[in-house]
Parts: structure tokens; sequence; C-alpha cells
């Protein structure tokens, strides 16, 4: 079988992918956009991550659209997407597994004043300070997709008290209000967009811990800095942003209660999301039900 | 009943004492030393955290000294102290419960590079790191006492393989050469002082990350630094010292490789550390069995 693959991929990442397709999907025949179109009657799906807009035109067989990430807001922006084939998400148990490690991490060292300790190092300053059970320390998690479940589990695991939000649940504001930390999964979509803004800030008590673990178009980044000098929230971690990398003066980058993350939070795995791909491909080839399909309507 | 309180607190923390006491054994009176030396007949325990050396002398009905801390290598190295009274190590649930919070959390900064992206983000650099499965990065815990068990269960619950060894175990050399990661969570004894040393640093795989939140008199620093100078470790997160506060020009402090905090991996909780120390004093005053019981010999 032939199938597309196109993405922006770092210097290796190419090899590494199509190495994990030659194991998980060994019948298949992996095109760049310019084999595709040499053949584009006998291409059966799509495999892309990032994908260069129009990549997709011109494919009359396509059965599948299968992405490598979980994200789609950047697929969905496209105009030049091809509307009436089946697109799938990427929900690859690997990466759900790195993202509620990220979040657990950033749980722990927000509670236990990691972070804290990491600035009175480099001021050689040593002061212990006063430590909470976790019990005491109420987290919410917005976003109750693979990811978000996933994460939540782990850290009410660890003796936290764990809620958690979707945009179409309960309303925000009273549980903002509990929350001593906030974990942002949400999918970007008009609704979700600038979500953590003054508002949502002033809802939550004094001091809190913030992360965003989704996307940088979450966060108004002005609103998060004033709410950071002014104590509001205590401290932030930060894994995506508006543009990536995070260009060179941004006030993020220097901020002491700031911790940054170079979108490293949860990579998708090739040995594990090919297997998930593989599964996924076979299935639209042989007309049966897809999994992972995104809701163009609602955004992912 | 009369008990001798006897300690070096910080400030407030003698007072967050006496009112967990006062919660907990309210039929107690807690003498301090000049108090209990007034009505020495009378005293029928000791509470103690670290007390001034001979403090419990001349108590003739002393039935138990019970330590507020877990380790009690600097009490028994008191040669005052009364070799026919039964000794109790403090096991507190939320100690514990903080312990493996704290091993956990440097578990995962370590796997996932995030004490590396701290210092990228010091430098403004943005560089996502290769992301390994946890099952694909095997964890040593040393010392399989309350705190080392717990830490090692947290720790396999995230998917970590984990590997427990206590010093009259298994040979340790094979367990540190399968280990990415060593937590150190030992008494310290005559047989575990300066275990982290040059031939241990070198049995572990090139690279490896060591954690130590038991006793500073476990680690040769000289050698621990030179293995750091190397390569040979990674990264070390450091939470006790050979000299607490530890002294401002220690090559520690500024260290990129160092993590260090300030002996605040895991603080007694004085809620429920009240409440195990009520308990062993009651059992001490009715003749029945007491809990956590140090043997002196073997020196925890």
């Amino acid at each position: 079988m032939k199938l597309l693959l196109s993405g922006s991929f770092d210097p290796g990442e190419e090899a590494e992918w199509r190495a994990a397709f030659a194991a998980a999907l060994p019948e298949a025949e992996l095109l760049s956009p310019a084999e595709a179109r040499a053949c584009a009657n006998e291409v059966q799906a799509a495999i892309v991550a990032n994908p260069a807009p129009g990549s997709l035109q011109g494919l009359p067989r396509l059965k599948l659209i299968q992405s490598l990430w979980a994200g789609v807001d950047r697929l969905l922006a496209d105009p030049t997407l091809p509307a009436e084939v089946p697109l799938a998400r990427m929900v690859d148990p690997a990466m759900n597994a790195a993202m509620a490690e990220t979040a657990l991490w950033a749980v722990l060292a927000l509670h236990r004043g990691f972070f804290t300790y990491a600035r009175q190092q480099q001021a050689g300053l040593w002061q212990p300070l006063p430590q909470r059970r976790a019990d005491e320390v109420p987290v919410l998690v917005l976003g109750q997709g693979q990811m978000g479940r996933t994460a939540a589990a782990r850290i009410a695991q660890q003796g936290y008290p764990v809620a958690g939000w979707r945009r179409d649940g309960s309303a925000l504001a009273p549980l903002l209000a509990r929350a001593q930390i906030i974990i942002n999964l949400l999918p970007l979509t008009a609704d979700t967009r600038g979500l953590l803004n003054a508002g949502f800030f002033a809802a939550l008590p004094r001091g809190a811990g913030v992360v965003n673990l989704a996307r940088g178009a979450h966060v108004v980044d002005e609103e998060l800095l004033a709410a950071l000098a002014s104590g509001q929230v205590g401290h932030a971690v930060l894994d995506v942003f508006h543009t990536e990398p995070l260009p060179a003066p941004h006030p993020y980058w220097q901020h002491p209660q700031v911790t940054l993350l170079p979108h490293a939070a949860a990579a998708t795995d090739p040995r594990s999301a090919a297997q998930v791909a593989a599964a996924n491909v076979r299935a639209a080839l042989a007309g049966q039900p897809l999994a992972n399909l995104v809701e163009r309507k609602r955004g992912y």
C-alpha cells in the first residue's frame, strides 16, 4: 500500500518515524509529497505532522488523514485540508504517560517548594519552607481527554484532592477558587483560546501555581505576567508559547517565577505511535471503524 | 503524667510541638530540662529532638525515650544517653509520604531532563531532549525501612523498574551497574558511612543520577565532585550535608550539576508525629509493647 508521509520534522526525526513504520506497518510504502503527487491515484492514507499547506490536496483515493501529533489545531487551520476525508488525532499511550509525568513533577515541585529552593540555591540561601501534606493542596486539571484523565489519576494517586473540568461541564469559577495548582490540558479551540486571562487568575487563591502544558494561545501572556508581578499567581510552569521557540527577548526567559520548558512536556513516541497509526490505517483500508476521529466542528 | 521535652527547635517550632501534644496527649505535662531536674523522680518519659547532651541523665523513672526525628545517629553518639531505657525512632506517616514525594520528584526530574531544562532556561537555550519511557529508566533505592519502601512503591507505581537494597542483603555492585538513578535512604551507621564514594560512583552507568536524602556523611564529597566533573555522575540531588547549613563557600552551592535542598526532603509533621509519640508513651506507661524501637548495636 502507498501512504503519504508529510511533516516538518527535526533532523533525524523523519528517519526515526520511517523506522517505526517499517516495523509497525511493513506492507506500507511511505511516499514524500513529491512522490505522492506522481502516483496520486494510488495513495490511500496520509500520515501527517504539521504538513506543508496544500500537500493533502489532489489525492482522490485518500481514506484517512492520521496525525502524528495529539493537537490538531494547526491542521484544522489549513483551509486546503480535504473536508471529506476522516481525520484522526494521535492518542499515544507513551505520550499520555509522559504528559502525566510532567504534570506530576510540576505538582510535586509547586507543592513542596522545589522551584523556590532552586532560586535559594542560586542566592546561596539555606531556608527550609513550611511543609504541607498533599491532601492540603487541591489540584484542578483543565481538560478531560486521555491526557487530562491520565494526569489527574496519577496526581490523585499521590494523595492530592483533584478536580477535573471540561469546557462544556460545570462552572469554572468555584473550581478555581479552591485550586492551589491548576494544570491546563485543554484542546485549543475558539472557546478555549485566551481562557487563562486576568479574570481566570483573579479567581484563583492568592499565590496559586499555574501549569500550561497545552497550547501557548490558551494564555494571555501580559495578564499572566501581571498576575505573577502582583503575587496573585505564585509560579508558572510553561511548556508552550504563542511563538515557538520562545523569542529571545521574551520576559518569561529570565523570570524568577517562571519555569520554562521547550515544548517538551510530552513527545509522541514513534515506537508506540506508529503502532497506533498502523492500526488505524489498516482499519481505514478495511472499511472498519476508526479510532480517535476529530470532530471538525468541535475543533478536536 | 510528667514528660521531658528536650530539643533544639527552630523559633516557633517548639510551640507547634506543644500544641500538637496538647491535642494528642492532653494528660501530659511537658517539662523543660530545668523543670524536669526539679522533679526528676516523677518524669516518666522523654520526648527528644536533638536534645542537649546530658539532659536525659538523672531521671530514674524514665520508661521511654521517644525521638521526634527518624534518624537517631546523633542521639546514639551521645555517651550520656541512658543505656537501659527503651529508645524509639519516629515513624511518622506524613514524613514517609513527604520523603516519597521528594524521591519521586527527583526521579521524574532526572528522567525527564527537568534540571537540564532549568539550566537551559538560564542560558536562553531552547533545546528539547530525547524522551525515554519510565520503563527504560531503572531506579535503585538504598534502604528498605519505612521510608525506602514507601518511596520505592511510589516510584514503581509510575512505571519505573525499581530495585531495593539493604546493607545486609544482596551484593550492591550488580544493582549499581543497572541503575540509571539511585536514591539513598539508608540509616547512618558505621557500616554505611562513606558508602557513596569513588568506587560506588564508578560502578554506576555513566551519567547516572544520584539522590541523597539520608545523611551527609553517607557521601564522600570530594569523590562525588570528581565523579560529577568526569561526567560519571550526571547530576546529584542533595538534601543533607556533613555540615548543615552547608557552609557558604562549598562547591555544591553553585555547581550546575547539583540540586541542593536545605534538609527539607521530609520534615516530621507535628500533627501526626505527636499522635505516634503519644501512643508509644501510653504503651510504655502501661507496660505494653513499644513501636519503632531502636536496636542500639545495629545503630537504628
